[in-house]
């Protein structure tokens, strides 16, 4: 997706510039993992013509393989991007309707290309909210993952915007998220989706509760069998330019908690998840060790509020810097 | 609609940022004609979100009147512009389809209220090219002025990519052409629509021989009896920085001609038919005399290629001084 | 007047460039109004010049109508202003002596046409300040409104370096000031033009005891009985990113409080006290109610701050969500 | 004075920023004498502010002594450009009207102490016609030149919409004129201060016929005895981006002439001719020889319009280059 | 290496940023190739710091494989960029002494790893002139090139400022290009490399004499029997902003020609020459015809001149288009 | 030195612009120096190409006389900085190995020239921490400055990374500052250089213990009894957004102890210990008070944290007012 930013903390209609990036919340996902060093491969469908193309260079240029990307459709999706201040909210125009993903069909992906010598398969909530073609070539993907036997994640992500082709993500997520081992949420997705709300919480004061999760992780655990691992990311909105930040994972025995960063001036907050996410894969693989991989997720996810743009651009011992407790901030030189 | 082009002559891929300004057709003749004093109305279809809100302010910024809007629809259209230098051709990648005007319908212009106190309603070939609706709109707009004495006015705009809801130029633009009182086109603009050609010459070469356009202005008059004047823009490509512009109208008598001039240094070329077209509104309202209105408007579009942008941004003396002679552009201080 | 600001927190001679905005006091009070949907007319002198007619286009712009503007004089106002940062002040320089505003001359507006259909009139103390011939056209104004029936206010908007001319504000505001039905001013303009202080309160030391103005507002009602509202904004500097923000407002009875904001990332407060202003005349036309006005007026203006530029561009939706109790600041999508 | 220019060819309206340089007739002069290595010294009045002395800064930034620069008045003068292209000219809008060194008064210069050691004073039509004071001290300053045995130069540079304090050029120059040593002036500024024409030219043309000159020379030479070189820039405008440029020197013997420059893709031409004035200070005092001098400011003062904003910046090496013949602009690496 | 140039045509001095892109002679031959579509794998040096990795992802993003790369050494080469205009060339301040690449030794690449499945091996005289060790490296893999059976092609590039290390080009060349089966250079490389002239030709003059090259291919050839094919390019300097530009090969037989380009407003002429040699790459290998191999080598760098940074962006469209006859630069839409 | 640094908050990947400015230890003493009005020298090596000149112009338009710089060597040392926030450090990657500085001699400064009619001498660690040269021209003016009778100041900055000529901090300051009058550091340089550390702190917790730095001084004394004053900053990292400030001063009786500020919103904090040194060393000579002194340097420096660059740009009524206990920021107008 091409991000149109206005610079600083200007309205749309302040400046005559955008500022050009790209995002979407696989491709965070995509380009956060490179950036650890993972092989990645990102899976999408591009328009061909020149902004499709810049849209496959900006990607590659993390080091993300984009040979699997199917080519074709009208459009790429965009979205505009107003940063917030204080008690102004960032504001997000979306401009996505009838762009090539949107209108991809079963069959357009090579899945035996993009899964061989893959172990991880990682989808969310976006592209089966975005039309009903691609919610079903997310089911063939996810099926496919499954029967070679990769481990499949998912960020639930729900939009109650884009959820507009027919039917709901309560109707549609639950045959997509019962494949999935690990399966990770904010604080109101289960509840959005599945109906599933954290005991005496109310996320609307962006209290950081992080005990009232553990009814969440063990609801969706029952509701899906398959899940080995829930995690929630925790935010608190103390303003736009102040959050606080943790998160924790559900392991089907302890609820296992993080440290709560905060991040008292923020530089960019969108793709924040999507950081989460691929540090809590790197965590998982890297450590093999729950605890410390939802503390490696946390931490990058916390950094990536200090980057701007969607993609976390943060190096592991960057990372692992914060992981041990350094937050000073200090210059390195 | 919203136009988004890379700086300086940057590649779309070698900048993080996007000038943002807003133009087409009819928006640039609107805008041109504000600024030489006129009252005008800019009647077309915005979204009502962020990006539909601050078209209008920018275009109500030169004093165009915005309150006969329609309001509604997804989005605002999109084109991306890459300029060229020298034998690199400017690039523009269209991102207009599902726009707000697209999905207009008959009845949502109260062309009443529309009309009210007006005498002159411009039209451009490139809103029936967009959607059978936007069409329909069209007509219902072109009648309605007829009908209440308006003078009619149309820049033909043949854009060979937008015409993709089922029927052709040729097939559409006859029923809306034969209102008009005036009839404004390229070299290449008769050919394409209505298979008029210019007698013996090679138009692909960019020569501007203004004789041979008798022709087509006689042809089209004998096609659509309406017609009071025909008006050929001309065109001679010597490379992206360089054009030679020139434009001939026939009044049924004479084929009147203006200077050729040498456009060496272009800064923006895109909207140089549509100020050709506000300058000979004005010129013809003005001057009450063609030759006149001819020569205005041809000096008034020679400026265009000198202000960035889609509009015209030059002042009633700046024309003046250029159709009196003097092209020196010394400094005035 | 023409605002030219270094640009992030540099100093003048630090950056080759300078962002170019338009303010002022009316000004400002002008296009938020605007923004909130009423009809408005900026009245004031421009010179006839490009700068002047900048100035037109960007208070155009926003939808505030530019036909009563007088054309005239040799030159627009100029300040510049340097952005400060923690314990570092903002820094003003003014260049305004000689503008045409402050060569204006009774009979140059024409004060009937201004305020046909007008049921408001809104004046500063900045423009009596600038020459003694606005200040007699500001009594010209204020008296033709008093006769036709508007309702007046103004806001003291004491600034020391501009009384210049001869007389000082305290010769010259009386004499405004008792036609007025609306006082507003921050917490030391009473006491610099008047002479009348709140009880008990340091204001260099940026306290917000609200309660003390109470006095305030019964001093400057019994020496003004025309007026039947005082208000007085609240500001507590803790440094220059982090300031409180609040109101009260005395209508002879009652002192009516607002919340107090922290407001601890400023983007940019100048124009703080003219959005204040705007918000309390929408609030008191929209409301009808005193305490809701205020509440609209502190909820607007502290969300200035989160603006860049002199004019406040905010939706009423943006002010109506803070008022009631949102200030997380989290993003719109 | 502070130069205030919208970036690129971009009229004022266009962008949100200005790019700010300074510049003025005789810090023009200055800067460029110091970019060749020659100590100088900028005598004029600067008011003492921030924008005051972040002018201060810029020249000193190339080796100019500020030290006898007088401090006080309101205001730094102030001109807004707008960069024309092709056969729109450059727009220049001046708002230097009560600026400092308008306001300066025989008595505030120490001439004793600008002069000592020194050998050359410079000045500029520009002074005198900023008011009768600054014409004053002007005198106050050629007097004590001459009495101290310095060779004198002016500069015509005859503006019109100057000379506004009750005098025209014509009654106060030639008291200023008839002290000097050396006079430059372009092909207007003889004919407009003095009413001395070129014989069988039509400026207008903006042809450049050197011969024509001689007789301008004569002229000048007879009414100003003291004069012992008068040189002419020539200057012709093809376009706003291409003239050609040249000039003459009468010794009171020959006309020598210098080649004909097309300078066809022109950065800036602001300050031109005080580029060619330097270039030849600069000359006369290394070469000793009038034809070596001549040409060393033609090649000079044509580079300078490659150089952004007022104030040229090339080498001795640049020039001489130049001078040599070759104009290739090859890569220098 | 880092290149660092100066915005605009500004001198270093006139701005507060330089603008950052990456080049160097094979890594523009090596960019061009991939945007051609062709797999390509850039052999170099780089520091193991951010500066190295962001190399790294600039070339990576145009899809040039970036697995062979050695990491270490302690800095990359810079090279500062002042771009000029008219008769002021563009300026270079070289600071590249001491980089990774100067510091590489023989065995650092795994050349067996590179070659693997490579048909193709192209070095430049850039990287033997940066140190002994460079000099060494690029014979070893010229010669596992020549071993393993590849193509070896070489651009002579001739930087006199560069040959510091002790030996010169005339000492160290002949031994590098012995192995060659395809050389480039300009006007110039011959004659300073191997004393090889061409006849009757003054190159300061800029003249393009195609036909007396046919002696320069001849000597080459003779002395470097391996060389199946000669090609210079030929630039005529007009001015910085103008240049002529073309190429003739000399294949043992015949002398072909291609078509002179007059680039009348280039956008950015360094990297022309890398933008040739990746033209001609692209020709001989899929044309497999010498004079369209040419035509396409010269149409594709005369391009280049239209394209910002060291990178030729350009797609086999434009190029074809541009060979086809179609330089008239119309916009594509 | 050159400082490229990323703009705002970007990475450097994130931006094809890098911002330039000049700084380095002691140059950053000598601007400090000369805005608040002292005659100051700045003695260095810059080499003779444009970035040389460069930095000459930027220092010098701040006051500084350059006439002492010695000239030669191949370049100008650069540091790239990446700015962080929040948990992330900002970045320092050095690129100043092989600078003109590193390679001086003896002999190639005059010292006598530099030294006439001056007072004070100040030097930091980094020079002798650069080459072998490099420490022995630093200590040849040490020993110059004393035979003189200057007070010799020095700035402990210990920078590991720079150490690399073959001996260490430890090796070769002690004899440097033996003969220092006035020796300053931070929390942790006396311990890196000379292993004196603070009784019963903690400083990689950052804490502001001002009282156990007594023992720092008395030891430091003790080791360089020349040393009549020894100050330490103290710097507590919150975030990199959010530093505490402060420092004391030991003059052989007292702990001198100055207030904390707490600098929440950090605009540059590069340069601060440098801006410090120039505060005490303006307090010392002009209040002839070590408290007034010390206070005068902690405020200085707190405010160069608001100042973008490495140069402090403050006046000294800044200063004071910030001396005088007002830290509110509010607009100076």
């Amino acid at each position: 997706m091409l991000r149109l930013a206005s610079p600083d903390n200007l309205r749309f209609n302040q400046s005559g510039q955008l500022n050009s990036t790209f995002g979407g919340g696989e491709a965070n996902v995509a380009v956060s993992l490179a950036n650890f060093g993972l092989p990645v491969d990102f899976v999408t469908r591009l328009p061909e013509n020149d902004i499709g193309r810049w849209c496959e260079q900006e990607v590659r240029k993390y080091g993300v393989n984009t040979g699997n990307i199917s080519w074709g459709g009208d459009r790429l999706g965009i979205y505009f991007l107003e940063t917030g201040a204080v008690s102004r909210g960032s504001n997000v125009v979306y401009d996505r309707a009838h762009s090539a993903i949107s209108e991809i069909s079963p069959g357009m992906i090579d899945w035996d290309s993009v899964f061989e010598g893959a172990g991880w398969f990682h989808w969310t909530g976006i592209t089966p909210a975005i039309s009903e073609n691609a919610s079903r070539v997310c089911m063939e993907g996810i099926e496919k993952a499954k029967e070679k036997g990769l481990t499949v994640s998912c960020d639930l992500n729900f939009r109650k915007k884009l959820w507009k082709w027919g039917k709901t993500a309560s109707d549609v997520m639950p045959d997509l998220v019962k494949y999935c081992d690990i399966i990770l949420g904010n604080e109101e997705d289960a509840e959005k989706v599945f109906g599933i709300k954290p005991d005496g919480v109310d996320v609307t004061k962006g209290e950081v509760g992080a005990d009232a999760y553990r009814s969440v992780g063990k609801q969706l655990m029952e509701r899906f069998p398959e899940a080995k691992k829930v995690i929630i990311t925790l935010r608190g909105s103390v303003s736009a330019n102040h959050n606080s930040w943790s998160g924790v994972l559900y392991n089907g025995q302890d609820l296992l908690k993080a440290p709560v960063y905060e991040i008292t001036h923020i530089v960019d907050r969108v793709g924040g998840g999507d950081s989460f996410m691929a540090g809590l894969i790197f965590g998982l693989l890297h450590y093999k060790d729950d605890q410390k991989a939802l503390e490696f997720a946390v931490a990058a996810s916390c950094l990536k509020h200090t980057i701007y743009g969607d993609f976390n651009q943060v190096t592991i011992a960057e990372v692992q810097k914060l992981m041990g407790g350094d937050s000073s901030g200090r210059v390195s030189r």
